[in-house]
């Protein structure tokens, strides 16, 4: 077998990745079929002008993977499991099926960041998620070791989902001022699926979403993907945002007003009472719904932030989101809403269609440590050490970001929303600090024209992480400006 | 307050059911407005003609959720909470938004079975779901005791599912002959999951599915509420299934044939070998893909069944699905999809964008079952157990179903297909059964035009209930004979 390919370097991608994708697309397009014998070990690392030790942990990728086997004394071979991706003659056009589907696949930067987050080796200077260091893993243990469950809780759940947890939470949000009875409430698995289950349940294709711009809704799709517009409204122009509702909604109806009033993702930013206050009577006079998103609010530094807007809202038109995923743990998969029992009702019926209720693992680890009190210990703990992360975070901004950048101080959450001097934040960017092995949220995820900011996030790399990652940042960044 | 309603009796709720609603609507509608003081319970029971514990027991209910609140020493008043049920004048118009919303409601039977199911009195005679006393919950409590997750388990998952719960289904997958690498599967929150993201992920609005009929399908959603256009073909006609596909193919072009082929639901007939080959043939022939869904094929009693449809497909024409939900447990939300690489991709960046992935604690215990061998040893004792249930409602039906229906030995699976002499399946006959505390599955769910068929199951009911059950139903239906 003679090798023309090289890896690439320097490149974005590691030698290893490289490698193990040049070697399944060989295989993929049939260049080593079946049963093909490799080279060895040794005449691969000549070949590609590599270590043995980079061939070796490749070939063992693709072992796992079931795309080679090993045959003691006789070498490495493709094996013949490998029909899973072959792309033969034969087989369907799957690449049309892909192309054509309904749903829009995430934004290429997205899938991007999704794929280099399983990179161990890459410093995630914008993720919006706690650090494993952050997660109660053990505490988590020690629950399951004294978890029992009735006959009853492994079966399927009600639509609305375990009634134990919905107890929990309602006596929860009383702590936030609101009063939500536990039939007025579902569990669903995270914020985004309140999103989705709303969009399809409530919303019919080409209705209009108002939302603040920048916004977590343009790096997800749930709406658009359903068919519906979005329009971004801005804080940062004179016109306010109420105003800005009177008057779009004055020329087509809109269908819900989307807003992370608190800690906002990714702007930080956090409403005042009064601009609730405003917001809750213009969109009551406009009888446009609003979708509170709250799922930081618990994560305040030095002061809480005012109550949700769900708090004042007599009247039901709030649906309002909350989840764990932000404070306890991603993995378990927990959040809810609370809103009116008829729109609750339409998306529980919803929710049984689309998965049957969410794990009654979660939902009962959920359940005992809000009615254990152990989740507002966690909070307590956790709020102490984001905090000590902002302040170690806003050093190294000071240090190297002087002059080039400016950012506010955040009162809570996870987010800084880093405004350069120079508009020079493009994909050309995000390339470059991953070439240096750093991963950033560029801010034309959050909104396409924006070219300014960046979404840092002080909680989730670790202090060694942060401080090497903003310090390369700022000098990719000079170079650039 | 002078009260003019009373419950209905004899009636398919119970009494309780019935003031618990009956109250709801008076607060809903304001006829009862915030504050109201409710008569005192001696009164209400007079006038409503119950006994007074069934008030006691109605009003306990609604104060746990919220409504009601108990003054000491002043009586019970409707509480100051109820904004979430009040459909007040200034609430926007919900029930517009619940009409229109592009999702289909469940099927009025559905939502029916879903909201009976909550009641503990009544006898479930068609539920496709294991008893609670065939879950092995105490040894699930036991694997959680020792559970420990690594610092990372409990993030956000890769868009695939946990590794590790990947890598244990591929060596479960291998026992029945397919052969699916970790990187061409994909961890879902059960089967019906995986259908919704086939339906959204890879399908445009008005494909055509073929499918076998009476179906599953006909009983959910996920490709009708997209717009997708389901054909139904039937084992019982003179022309052969694969000659039904190249004829309807040949006018249409097919997007995806689906099929339970081992113990089908509702049917519980079982494809040959033979049937198998056929189909995968055509299929392949005519290019259109096949779904598997496999989620009863490890529930034979005297013989293993036929190798999954996947295991002779070496093209890449079936996407195979699987779930621990009728094995396990379905609290747990775990399924997988096993495909071609690109599809399978495809399908896992729309989980993303759905739910960030499955539960943690779910993923990580069955992973910890498969690798252990704990799952086929439950699945030894779970064969025994299903095959003594099968064999006492076979008693049950000959002695009280001889002369007036008909059905097949099930040889694995949880479903009986009654057919009866007459054609009464409908709506009275649910309801009458109803009355005597009685939920069945009526055939129109799975095939509209079906007024003969009953889905009975052996999975659920005890055999105490079941016993009565069957005994009960068999007097409802000769009256109506």
């Amino acid at each position: 077998m003679f090798i023309e390919w090289k890896p690439n370097r320097p490149s974005n991608r590691s030698l290893h990745q490289q490698i193990v994708e040049w070697m399944q697309q060989q295989i993929t397009r049939g260049e080593w079929p079946v049963a093909t014998k490799l080279p060895s070990q040794r005449s691969l690392a000549d070949s590609l002008g590599v270590n043995r030790s980079t061939i070796i942990s490749a070939i063992e990728e693709l072992i796992a993977d079931g795309l080679l086997e090993t045959k003691v004394g006789s070498g490495t071979f493709v094996s013949n499991n490998t029909w899973n991706v072959l792309v033969s003659s034969k087989q369907p056009d799957w690449k049309n099926y892909v192309r054509n589907g309904l749903h829009e696949p995430n934004l290429k930067t997205i899938q991007d960041i999704n794929q280099y987050e399983t990179d161990t080796a890459i410093i995630r200077l914008g993720t919006g998620e706690l650090s494993p260091s952050l997660l109660p893993t053990k505490k988590i243990e020690k629950t399951l070791q004294t978890t029992s469950f009735d006959a009853h809780s492994l079966g399927y759940s009600e639509p609305k989902g375990d009634k134990g947890l919905r107890h929990s939470i309602s006596d929860y949000l009383k702590s936030k001022g609101v009063i939500a009875s536990p039939s007025s409430l579902m569990i669903v698995s995270g914020g985004l699926q309140a999103l989705q289950l709303i969009s399809v349940g409530l919303l019919q294709k080409g209705s209009m979403i108002l939302h603040e711009s920048p916004s977590y809704l343009n790096s997800v799709h749930p709406f658009q993907s359903a068919g519906m517009h979005l329009v971004g409204l801005s804080k940062q122009v004179r016109e306010s945002i109420p105003t800005q509702i009177k008057r779009i909604n004055g020329r087509q109806k809109a269908s819900l007003f989307y807003t992370v009033p608190t800690f906002n993702n990714p702007t930080n930013t956090t409403w005042t009472k009064e601009e609730r206050l405003n917001l809750l009577s213009i969109c009551n006079k406009e009888q446009i719904p609003i979708i509170e998103d709250d799922v930081y609010s618990d994560l305040w530094f030095e002061n809480e932030p005012p109550l949700p807007i769900k708090s004042q809202d007599t009247d039901g038109l709030v649906l309002y989101i909350g989840s764990m995923s932000k404070t306890l743990s991603p993995g378990l998969r927990i959040g809810w809403i609370a809103g009116p029992i008829t729109v609750i009702e339409r998306l529980a019926d919803i929710k049984m269609q689309m998965d049957y209720g969410s794990s009654a693992l979660s939902q009962h680890l959920v359940a005992e440590w809000l009615t254990s009190g152990q989740y507002s210990k966690h909070l307590e703990w956790l709020r102490y050490e984001l905090k000590v992360r902002r302040d170690f975070t806003l050093t190294l901004l000071n240090q190297y970001f002087k002059g080039i950048a400016e950012w506010q101080i955040p009162q809570g959450g996870f987010y800084i929303w880093l405004k350069l001097c120079k508009p020079i934040v493009n994909p050309n960017l995000f390339k470059q600090a991953i070439k240096e092995n750093i991963l950033i949220n560029p801010g034309y995820i959050y909104e396409p024209s924006n070219n300014t900011h960046l979404r840092l996030s002080y909680s989730y790399a670790s202090e060694e992480e942060l401080a090497y990652g903003i310090q390369t940042l700022s000098k990719i960044i000079r170079r650039l400006i």
